[in-house]
């Protein structure tokens, strides 16, 4: 008897229910293990990626259905991001939040591109060095503020709406650096590139949020269960697609489209409960996935592992010294904020180097080195964010999440 | 420039991301239409799938990481249906539903057996349609029950025990059907088949209850947010595997795992709204996908959509009359409740007629038929099984959902 056909009446599915198994057993298992040491249960679930992926224990491959799942979650997480943010205290920091993408997209871009030069890189190679090295991922650094109820603090919305900007002027630098790597720039393509994303990405912002309250009434008359959620759940997914085929990361039109729900009703705290059930299922599998990428035997020759720690420390540095001075006029301890909840690069800084890869121009250990970079600021971005965002505000030795009044009250201006 | 290559960082994830889109999107216009009209939602999500999928509009067409994504969502549905189910409440109807389950198997099967033996079909041809005529898919009903509030009824109970009970026997007719068409029976693999799958789903209803009982002064120790929700998960995974490995059903595993959680907890509320997120999200692509199974375009032959709708007739009556006849005792009313509830063969249906197809034992029409009767009785017994459970008790002229108070007084006993 021909056992694992009649077994698995799919033997697939059963294999990726397994892997599934495995990725979410040993997330929560280091979440719980990071939690008791008092560190971000983050870097527990991606750390949980390196240990059961290809670096050490290789129970679990990379493979496409992982990483849509994984997508998935950054998607739910930003959409649930976004429930919680009202567009107008994004606008109330707008300015600043534009000053802190600009400024931490240059400084990365600029020494990325020299520091890959200097080593070795062709022209071609450092540019898109360089560009990896731009995109940050908001997904990190809104998982943990979120985890510590601190998403709504001005610093937070800095950071979210920087996000949005940054992964614009990312956009349009790896335009540039693909077109330049096929031989022709058409600045009229370019213009095109960059339009779109703009004027998508202020549509939405502006009338999103007004559409959606104008036909919440509409909604309310569904005869759905849960009528309100379904609407989301369409809208995060729409507006995820929409962004992606205008060449925004999806996970900037899940934002968008949280930020369009986040007042459209009274109920929007049951939608929200129930947005968190998908969110906290899918996210696990997005960290681990990211621990995943990390494959520890590409590091076969010794310059490889110095150039992606010195690529590592570049990323680091220029993103606080970048979003910090973007920042300038808030306290130290605010700009410090700023500046770490920008560095994580993540899956966004993977991407980028997964481009570079297919087109040819950027090679193995180049690759290995930004793959490195990106996992790295991952893991060491959020130890920083929570020691920066909390402090002993009532002295009994265990430090508190800074509220917005906290840091007036006992840091208001100290820089 | 390469526009889809900038854009789509990954052209593969957007263009899931797009079907999905379109797939939740008509299943809950459609929901919406059907709720409008007073029938059931499940009945518009499905037909959503043969609008949108290759029957029609061919917007989406059938794809692995749809359908792992659809067996998510019955895996949480079933999960959740066993968050509701308390152990003891299944045990006390299993004389009834084991009844139920046995009549409900061997009449299918064995008109399922004769019909399609006097259509032409050779002795394998017709063994393999009789088994796929036994598998009732709960899913469906459990849906329709549950947002009926009516999960806690005693038909209700018996139709989710005979269900699991019925899915042990299934795989054991599939397995005896498989090593048949391989030429070899053997008494003692089946066996091991059988026992297994008796030992483990005796052993997760028994012991599973108590052992998370014991155990859940433990998980509220953790330092994670959402302990027991992160149990749940890693345990419905966990058991879905498990059964998958054994032979039995995911779901089976699934609503297992539920049932074993149902009481580990005051928190069981909080839990419950959570997994719910998670559920409410996934099962419209179950829905969506079972009529996107289907594809008219095959019917090309007069004979094979006559022998689809005989199939069809002979899987809802024999059904009905055997689970009917097994529930002997409780009123007709009950036991009508119970023959429809068993009636929907979804996509268990559907994989045991892929199994057959991919053992090269049935043809490309029988496999067709097969599929028609998958969806069919998926689409029938909703209606009634709606109207079956909802009774005008206060005279309003709109039916109100039969309670278990209301059956006894105004329907008891009456057959």
């Amino acid at each position: 008897m021909n056992i694992p056909f009649v077994l698995g009446a799919n033997v697939e599915h059963t294999a990726i229910l397994l892997d599934l198994f495995i990725m979410l057993a040993a997330a929560k298992l280091m979440a719980e293990v990071f939690e008791r040491l008092k560190q971000p249960a983050v870097v527990g679930e991606i750390l949980a990626g390196v240990i059961v992926g290809p670096s050490l224990l290789r129970w679990v491959e990379p493979s496409d259905m992982i990483s849509v799942l994984a997508e998935f979650g950054v998607i739910f997480l930003l959409f649930n991001v976004g429930l919680e943010t009202k567009p107008q205290s994004i606008f109330q920091v707008g300015r600043r939040a534009a000053m802190v993408a600009v400024a931490g997209v240059l400084l990365p871009f600029a020494a990325g591109y020299l520091i890959a030069l200097a080593w070795g890189g062709s022209f071609l190679e450092s540019m898109f060095i360089a560009a990896a090295l731009v995109a940050t991922s908001v997904g990190i650094t809104a998982r943990v503020l979120g985890s510590m109820g601190l998403l709504d603090t001005e610093t937070s919305r800095i950071i979210l709406g920087a996000a949005v900007i940054d992964d614009i002027l990312g956009l349009i630098i790896l335009s540039i650096v693909s077109s330049v790597s096929q031989g022709s720039v058409s600045i009229a393509g370019l213009a095109k590139t960059a339009g779109a994303a703009l004027v998508f990405t202020l549509l939405v912002a502006i009338v999103g949020s007004r559409l959606i309250n104008r036909l919440a009434p509409m909604f309310a008359r569904s005869r759905l269960e849960r009528p309100f959620f379904a609407i989301g759940m369409i809208l995060c997914l729409g507006l995820s697609v929409a962004s992606a085929y205008i060449g925004v990361a999806a996970i900037i039109g899940a934002f968008l489209a949280g930020i369009a729900m986040a007042e459209a009703t009274e109920d929007n705290k049951k939608m929200h409960q129930l947005t968190t059930g998908v969110t906290e299922f899918l996210v696990p599998f997005f960290l681990v996935n990211i621990g995943m990428q990390l494959d520890v035997s590409v590091f076969r020759e010794v310059s490889v592992i110095v150039f992606a720690i010195v690529l590592t420390l570049v990323a680091v540095i220029t993103k606080i010294v970048g979003c910090g001075a973007g920042a300038w006029g808030l306290s130290r301890r605010e700009m410090a904020q700023v500046g770490f909840g920008m560095v994580p690069r993540g899956e966004v800084g993977i991407v980028v180097a997964q481009i570079g890869l297919g087109l040819g121009v950027i090679g193995k250990n180049f690759f290995a080195a930004v793959l490195f970079m990106a996992v790295a600021t991952t893991l060491i971005a959020p130890p920083f964010i929570k020691m920066l965002f909390t402090v002993d505000t009532d002295g009994d030795g265990i430090p508190d999440p800074i509220t917005e009044i906290d840091v007036s009250d006992h840091f208001g201006r100290i820089g």
